[in-house]
């Protein structure tokens, strides 16, 4: 045990940690990602070593933001460190990588020191590279996903409650923005926690913020839902399973997902605002996040297997997802084109699968006939209802009810894809036009993105304009349009698709 | 695009790396862990990024150590950012993770990847996993051996070059202090690259630091080699197969050692010093890093066959590992009773062990008949030669070569651990001497360690000290001694190992 003085380091690392001159690390006898015990004169906590040559002189201790934020250590005050065994979890992942089941407990041990940030990144990307090689067993999913909902908020609406998820990947995919109107008008209560986006143009968090707040704590969550019967709000300002979302950052880089905690992620989110009916969206095709038919119906079994054992009573709809849905991507391109269906001025495949998808709510809620429920969907859009819904939502939400599709700003700077030739359309690229519309500065400048003319199948003249570039910022348009200039992001039969040699 | 005012931050990170204002990174679309491109005005490179919300101002670049020193950028300096594609190496390293082998050249691209610092940790220990989970095939390991070896500095020592390496895990092993003298002296050319402590109480680099220097670059060790014939340094400074110290430092906190990442380290090192003729020391036992003597094998087929592969003449000795190598542990206490030992008062085990192996290489040298290498060395040593080589290369490395095993100083705070009655000694734990001389402070002290009394099968009376503890300070011999009365380093028959219940 050494004594040292403590100098704030103003960064959050993501975890407990504590940075160390490497002489004295080795004095203590620790290693760069060994764990330490510290105390300070009122607190005690185990942290994670980081060590350094030159940023502290010896007898100093670097705390990260994370740590003193939590411990309230002040500048210069002394500070005791003595090794540490790892936290238990570790022996629990190496089980796990060695290919071996853990149990109920195991995993709530797992699940709390991700939450409690005792594990570090290289330990969390074991542990989901671990579920990636060696998959997990029902049980399994079922502990994980009882530990993601015990370790984080719980918001009990004191009714029952309908929510609906996607997989993801497909572009354009607002239909929550029509499902949540649509079934709250029927008197369902539909409570939707959403994600921003992370690689895609626009979570659906992104486009409701176009419309009225998203961020809203457990109580005003529960509040506008009650006095509604639909929200769309952030679900990371509630507090629901909290590490997932620490899951969901390694994961990126990693750019893996596996099976079993993409399924307790989702359920994990579901549980925590106790929903009783669930529909989730599989989209299926090229570019989306489940690839093919026979995959997607496998998926599907292990979510209905998966809400089994918690009661919940759970459909997927398997949909179409190798083009976008609608015309519009980016937060309010897409929040337009929410409100222009909800009036009824929708696309067919925007307004096909919202019903379609809502109308299995509908059911479960026995609001709707078994076999009715997408009639039914259609109706509540068809008078009105809907949009109508929607108008108290957004007020609820704080936003203006009144506004019309038009008056929702786009960027004003535009630039006209045309087509090259006459001919069909013969593929539409989902990684293009997402990668099309966040160059152009989408989700963060929530005018940008892409208008998409033509989808598959449709028949083109020369020079019809194939997509429709729109930025906030004029080196933005130039960087979407450059990109769209070199991407296929629409191809048509008869068109050249390279050249080669390129420079003649 | 944006340009962005930098602010170094004097911390290594180990690798390339900028911190941005999420709102920052959010405008040109990048998260963290993703890549950025950025240009100085004289340089440009790939970097890593982190996001903070706190410790940067809008607009500003944090520019991590590793990277301004790199690229010589200074405070205050405009520099520009956009996003960049990851690495090749990120989609190479996710085919080995669905269990794909990968070609010599995609070898390569991930091996100089990780040596340019073009990888973070979530990747290597994704690519790490991937090898322990899979496993690699022979000619996969070859790949990684000669990409390691590429990119890193190659000694030519312009004559035949013997080599010895051991795999490791048991506490005392000082017998290279032994085999290197042994070996020079036949004429045989040794230069031995060693490492220091990780776990361990004390790495050859430790041990032999205790007698002279260690740390010399590829010149002054060739200089050296060439001189007398041997030498023991620390490989550390010479910059051969450095992609290996940074898997080393990702292994460590994963608490893993894919067996072809193992064979490709220590080959690689073989090869990048031109050894023509290697014995690898495998102790197995209890503690060890190999357990049973099925797996200590199978591990020397694989270094046999992939010794094969490059022209080695290979041949590894399977040793008993279960206890200690002679019986002294830590740096200071292990120079000293290596000395002992080349003035012929060794103990058996240490003798015997290093003497059985130095034999393998002078049979492989040709100056031993085939059967005859041990009887050679044993006279080698026991005719004072080996001691006179071992004092030619201590003063070529620059220490005393008149030093007496005495005059060694070791830690003067001592206390000894008695034999609780009368019996056999039935276990020596590996484990536990080796955290109580790390709890003494070995390897940073280097006076610190343990001294054991008696080995397996002795018989011992009540009150025989076991073992003594040497420290430099009264605190550790405190911290040390209280280790070893709750762990068992020496187990005797018909000792009481725990009181149920525990106070009364």
């Amino acid at each position: 045990m050494i004594e040292l003085k403590t100098k704030l380091i103003d960064l959050r690392v993501g975890k407990r940690m504590v940075l160390l001159h490497e002489k004295d690390a080795q004095e203590i006898g620790t290693l760069a990602h060994d764990w330490v015990k510290i105390a300070s004169k009122d607190s005690k906590s185990i942290a994670f070593v980081d060590t350094t040559q030159s940023y502290l002189k010896r007898g100093e201790i670097g705390i990260f933001r994370d740590l003193y934020e939590e411990l309230e250590i002040e500048e210069g005050s002394e500070i005791s460190i003595s090794t540490a065994p790892p936290p238990e979890s570790i022996k629990l992942i190496q089980r796990k990588i060695e290919g071996k089941a853990l149990n109920k407990e195991e995993y709530q041990t797992v699940v709390r020191d991700i939450v409690n940030h005792k594990l570090g990144e290289i330990q969390i990307a074991a542990f989901l590279l671990a579920e990636e090689f060696h998959g997990s067993t029902m049980d399994e999913v079922e502990f994980l996903t009882r530990a993601m909902v015990e370790t984080g908020t719980s918001i009990d609406f004191e009714r029952p409650c309908y929510d609906k998820h996607s997989t993801g990947g497909v572009p354009g995919n607002k239909v929550t923005l029509l499902i949540v109107p649509i079934v709250a008008a029927s008197k369902l209560l539909i409570p939707k926690t959403s994600s921003r986006a992370i690689t895609s143009a626009s979570g659906t968090a992104d486009t409701m913020e176009v419309l009225s707040d998203v961020e809203f704590d457990a109580s005003e969550l529960k509040e506008i839902a009650l006095r509604t019967s639909g929200a769309i709000v952030w679900g990371g300002k509630l507090g629901i399973a909290p590490a997932d979302d620490i899951l969901i950052r390694v994961e990126h880089p990693l750019n893996i997902d596996p099976q079993g905690q993409m399924l307790a992620s989702i359920l994990s989110k579901k549980l925590s605002v106790g929903a009783d009916g669930v529909v989730i969206d599989i989209p299926v095709g090229e570019g989306a996040k489940v690839t093919t038919l026979e995959a997607a119906r496998k998926l599907a079994k292990s979510f209905v297997e998966l809400s089994e054992r918690f009661n919940i009573r759970l459909q997927c709809g398997v949909t179409y997802g190798g083009q976008p849905v609608g015309h519009m991507i980016g937060p309010a391109l897409e929040a337009r084109e929410a409100l222009l269906a909800l009036e009824g001025r929708g696309p067919a495949s925007l307004v096909e699968k919202s019903t379609a998808l809502a109308g299995i709510l509908l059911e479960m809620g026995f609001v709707a006939q078994p076999g009715q429920g997408k009639d039914l969907a259609k109706e509540i859009l068809a008078s009105g209802r809907a949009l109508k819904k929607m108008r108290q939502i957004i007020e609820a939400q704080g936003g203006n009810p009144d506004i019309t599709p038009d008056e929702i700003h786009v960027g004003e700077q535009t630039v006209a894809i045309r087509a090259p030739c006459d001919g069909f359309v013969t593929n539409v690229s989902n990684a293009a036009l997402t990668a099309i519309a966040r160059a152009a500065g989408a989700p963060m400048e929530k005018g940008a993105g892409v208008v998409l003319s033509w989808k598959r199948g449709n028949k083109v003249k020369k020079n019809d304009v194939l997509l429709e570039i729109h930025a906030e910022r004029a080196s933005k348009l130039n960087d979407a349009h450059n990109l769209a200039l070199t991407t296929n992001p629409v191809t048509i039969e008869g068109m050249l698709l390279h050249k080669i040699p390129e420079f003649i």
